[in-house]
């Protein structure tokens, strides 16, 4: 899988995909969350069925100085698919690319825990213990996600979202403190180029206000919270992404045009609304459930 | 682990360790979410490092119709154990005992799925394809998890729980619809006998207010959202249980003890708290930063 990341060919065939298949009004750069990590050099691989595995976590003073910012010569394959993709004749011709990368706080979990986890202790327990360190880490990790995105904009990608998978294990306040100074210097790395940038994360129903101030433009909006809901909470700066439930792709036609529908509607109502699965598209799922929801969402477009 | 459950000198010898260990205010009972649906006949084992797996899981009308209700006979071993601690020249004395439930959705979530499930499709694509024969099911649990709550206090316990361990999977509007009733009706089968009724769910944060009208007296609060923020949201007519991040137990003492402080000064703004972690004990805890918190928490008490 990391491999396949950074083979221009395979990341340019599998972004087109979807695009192609659905005829989706925007592509994602594919990617993982730890790509920005393994272009640094650290140890990392995606083993199945558990998930990124870091070799030689990071806990220590002696860890981090072990971990070096990102150069453009590191994600050279990368950036060529970008080239290849949104340059003269290539393949997404009008399409917009999206960027990606993972949030310092996913890619610190990632490094510190040595893996997935459910309970972040390491983390967690590194972000208490000694907030110093773990600001310093962060710092480093803002740095690299920042140029990561940074560079695929200057290649030709038309927007970015930063990626937060588990910042949603955080209260507010640990997340004001520790996390958002460093997502917000992320998108400071981005901000003069002028694209669009959307910040995602999961379980962030207790932080959307707190994410809309790290200086996005566009606040992702996971499942679990009402968009109308969120909405109201993010006021009129900000459009919205998301937040059709994925585990609905599986009901019957008519709950998920029901869902399809509420969704677009609530959407209505913010700045302005890019229409997505709240998370991921879960493993089983029937691809025409996809391809009727990219049917009913064009649909409503023209109404 | 289940058989266990339903051996009442276990249950009674691992309900009174922590009391014994801490000198904690007031003993849980050992159980399992899953225990009422073992107790009425479903072929229901707990597998290592899997979790609860349900050999038939319940998709259709047929097997719903196997579901039973639950007679005071099939915890007939529980309930002795409750009797032994709380009775005359039981172990517990004085110190009150709370009795455990798993509530309807949490319940019916394993039940559909046949097994832990992180994104609940099956039990989702039901809840919106046939809502009522979802309806009827959560129903029929609520009616077997309310009587197992029931039988509890009718033999000595003090305060129930129930507990909703996958409510946040949920959007609040899905939650009123299709899980609040039943979360309701399971308290109303207990309500009569005027024992404080705590209701506890896990990433809950956009569904506090909801859970809250359940008809429980405390609201369980985890540890993602501020506790202040929950008190505020839950008004005057609450108590709050929580929240203290078990991560937080992996952290330097400093940590720990101004993370105490800080839920503890939070909780004197609610009509009454129940200090207890935001989530389980996770299972690499020092024990002795858990005597700590005891320790802490029992001071401030004389404060």
């Amino acid at each position: 899988m990391l491999d396949t990341c950074f083979r221009s060919d395979m990341v340019a065939e599998i972004t087109m995909q979807p695009v192609r298949r659905y005829g989706v009004d925007a592509a994602i750069l594919f990617s993982d969350i730890v790509v920005p990590l393994r272009a640094v050099g650290v140890d990392v691989e995606i083993v199945a069925g558990v998930g990124p595995v870091v070799a030689h976590p990071i806990r220590n003073r002696a860890d981090l100085d072990q971990l070096r910012s990102l150069d453009e010569s590191d994600v050279a394959s990368v950036l060529d698919a970008v080239d290849g993709l949104t340059g003269a004749g290539g393949e997404l011709g009008a399409t917009p690319l999206i960027g990606f990368a993972g949030a310092p706080f996913t890619l610190a979990s990632y490094l510190v825990e040595g893996g997935p986890s459910r309970d972040h202790v390491h983390t967690k327990a590194l972000m208490h213990s000694d907030p110093q360190l773990w600001s310093e880490l962060c710092a480093r990790l803002a740095d690299i996600a920042g140029e990561f995105l940074r560079l695929q904009v200057m290649h030709g990608a038309s927007a970015v979202q930063l990626f937060d998978s588990w910042a949603g294990a955080l209260s507010r306040r640990d997340y004001e403190r520790h996390v958002l100074p460093h997502s917000r210097a992320c998108f400071d790395r981005v901000g003069d180029l002028g694209v669009p940038m959307i910040h995602f994360g999961v379980g962030t129903g207790e932080l959307l206000g707190s994410m809309s101030s790290a200086g996005c433009d566009v606040v992702g909006v996971d499942f679990r919270v009402d968009l109308a809901d969120a909405i109201t909470r993010l006021g009129t700066d900000f459009a919205v992404q998301g937040n059709l439930d994925p585990a609905l792709l599986f009901a019957s036609s008519d709950a998920l045009d029901h869902a399809v529908r509420r969704v677009l509607e609530s959407g209505r109502e913010a700045k302005g609304h890019i229409f997505n699965l709240g998370h991921g598209v879960l493993p089983e799922t029937n691809p025409d459930a996809l391809a009727r929801v990219v049917e009913l969402v064009h649909a409503a477009r023209v109404d």
